[in-house]
C-alpha cells in the first residue's frame, strides 16, 4: 500500500495534479514575474488544450498519434515551406485571426489570408499593362477605383496584385519555368482613384499537399484546392491597408476553399465579353472577361478623429 | 465597393467563413466517409483552438511567434529528443492523458508517466543485487510486496525498475561515462508477492532544457526540474500493469515537479538508518537509506467475472 491508504485519510500536502483540477495545477505554476500577456495567453491556452483533451479523452495511442502528427509538421517546414501556417490555414485558425484584427467600419472592403506567395517590390506599371507575360490562358481586363469610406476617390493609393498563371501555379513557384514576375505588378490609382490593368483570367489551384497537412485533408475527405481568385494589397497614406482577394464566381470551388478565404463580399462580377471591337482595343481576341472592382479604404484608427 | 454592398442586403449564396460561425464552417468540411473517431476528434480540437483563438484575440504578430514557436519544437525532434513529448509533459497534457486512461479501482497503485528513459530488456537479477554500479551516492535498499486488491500476495510478478544515478543522470544519457545498465533491472516476486534489491537514493534532475520548451519554461518563471524519484513497471498475467515512480519526501522539488508527475499517494517513505550491523549485513555503510513499498495491481477489466 502507498503512503496515502497507510496514513489514512490525511489530505494531501500540496495541490499535486489531479484530473479535476488540471488546469489550475498548471497554471498556477508560472513565476510571478511572468510577462502579462504571456500568462493571460498560456492561461487561456493551458484551460482549452485540457478541455480538448478531457472532451476527446484520447487513448495513449492516440495521443501518440498526434505527437507524430505534429512532429512531421514541423520536419517539413523548411525556408521554403511552412507546414505549420499551411495547418493554421487548413484549420480556419488564419482567417480566424485575420478576422479578430481587422474589424473594419461598415463598408470597407473585407481583408482575406495574404497566402504564402506575396513577393514585396513587384514592377511599378503604367495603367493598362498586361501583366501576363506567358501569353497562356483567357485575357482578363479589371478596372476599378479607390475610395474612402464616405466614397471620395483615393488618388495615388498604390494596388499590388498577384495571382497564378493558367496552369495554376505562382512565378515563384515555377522559376525558371514562367518569365519572372509573371502576373504581378504595382499600379497607383490616378487623381480621380482609378486603375485599371491587363491580365488573365485565374485559376484555381492546390495548396502544397505533399505533407502531413495533405496527409490530413485526405484523412478529412477535403481536397486541398483554393478557389480562383487575385490576390490585391491596397494602401495609401493615412488609410488602413486592405489585404485581400477577389474571387471568380463561376470556380467550383467558391464554397468550400481549403483554407476558408472566400466572403461573399471578395466575390466579383466577372463578364464575358464577346465584342470584337472593344477587344480589338484591348488588344484581345474575342471572347475576353472583364471585371470592375472597386476598394474602400478606412482611415486608420490613430487618425479617426 | 463589392458585390454584396451593391447588390444590396442578398444574403451570402454560401455559408463562408465569418468569425461567428468559424466552428461550424470548418468542421461542416469534412467529407461524408470520415472515420468516425477522427471526425469525433477533429470536431472537438477545432472547437476548443477556435474558443482558444477567440478569447485570445492574437495580433498577427502574436500568431507568427505562436507559429514560430511550434516550428522550432519540430526543428528539435530527432532520433534522439522527442520536444513535442517534452511540450505535452510540460503542459500537464502527459499527466491528464494518463489519468484518463487510469481511472484505477480504489486501493490499486496510481500511475504517473513514463518518461523518455524506459528502455526494455534490462538484466533481470536475484533479489538483493545492487543495481548501482557506478559506487556513487547514498545507498538505499527497497523492500515490499506486489499484492492484488484484496491483499493476497502475486507471485512472479515483475519488477523493471530504473533511476538516475547520484548526478542526476540515466545511464543512456552518460552513455561510455556511465557502466551499462547501470540503475536498472528486472526483479521477479516470489511465493510471498515479496521482492527486495539495493540501489542509491535517487536525486532530482533536469529535462533536457536546451531546446524551445527550456526557453519556454523560462520565460513562465518555471524551472526544469523533476522531483526525486524512482521509476518502476510492474506487472502479473491477469492484470493491470502499473508504470509509475516512488518520490522521496525530502526533495525540495516534490511540490512542484516539472511535468506534474507527483502524486500524494506515490510519496515513499525514505529512512535513514544509523545501525552499523544492519548496514553491514547489506554490504552498506552507515547510515543509509531503506524505502518499504507494497505496489497493488487490480486485474484486468477483461478478466473481471
Ligand atoms: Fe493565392
Ligand atoms: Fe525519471
Amino acid at each position: 500500500m502507498g503512503k496515502a491508504e497507510a496514513q489514512g485519510a490525511q489530505p494531501p500536502k500540496y495541490p499535486y495534479f489531479e484530473e479535476e483540477t488540471s488546469v489550475e495545477v498548471v497554471n498556477a505554476r508560472m513565476g510571478p514575474d511572468v510577462d502579462p500577456r504571456l500568462r493571460e495567453v498560456m492561461t487561456v491556452l493551458v484551460k482549452h488544450l485540457h478541455a480538448a483533451i478531457k472532451e476527446i479523452e484520447p487513448t495513449h495511442e492516440e495521443w501518440l498519434q498526434g505527437i507524430t502528427f505534429l512532429t512531421e509538421v514541423g520536419r517539413m517546414c523548411s525556408e521554403w515551406r511552412q507546414e505549420f501556417i499551411l495547418l493554421s490555414d487548413t484549420l480556419g485558425v488564419s482567417m480566424l485571426v485575420d478576422a479578430i484584427n481587422h474589424r473594419r467600419p461598415n463598408g470597407a472592403t473585407e481583408n482575406t489570408i495574404l497566402g504564402p506567395f506575396y513577393v514585396p517590390e513587384a514592377p511599378r506599371y503604367a495603367h493598362g499593362t498586361n501583366i501576363c507575360l506567358d501569353g497562356k490562358g483567357e485575357p482578363l481586363v479589371v478596372r476599378g477605383r479607390v475610395l474612402d469610406t464616405e466614397g471620395r476617390p483615393v488618388a495615388g493609393a498604390l494596388i499590388d496584385v498577384w495571382q497564378t498563371n493558367n496552369d495554376g501555379f505562382y512565378d515563384v513557384q515555377q522559376k525558371g519555368l514562367q518569365p519572372d514576375w509573371n502576373l504581378r505588378g504595382v499600379f497607383t490609382t490616378n487623381e480621380n482613384g482609378e486603375y485599371w490593368y491587363r491580365a488573365v483570367k485565374p485559376r484555381y489551384y492546390p495548396i502544397p499537399d505533399d505533407g502531413p497537412v495533405g496527409k490530413m485533408l485526405a484523412a478529412l475527405g477535403r481536397h486541398p484546392n483554393r478557389a480562383a481568385h487575385i490576390h490585391f494589397v491596397v494602401s495609401a497614406p493615412g488609410y488602413d491597408p486592405v489585404i485581400t482577394h477577389i474571387f471568380t464566381p463561376d470556380c467550383q470551388y467558391l464554397a468550400e476553399d481549403a483554407v476558408f478565404g472566400v466572403k461573399d463580399s471578395l466575390v466579383a462580377d466577372f463578364k464575358e465579353i464577346t465584342d470584337p471591337a472593344s477587344a480589338a482595343e484591348l488588344d484581345f481576341t474575342s471572347p475576353y472577361w472583364a471585371v470592375n472592382w472597386d476598394f474602400v479604404l478606412a482611415r486608420k484608427p490613430a487618425d479617426v478623429a
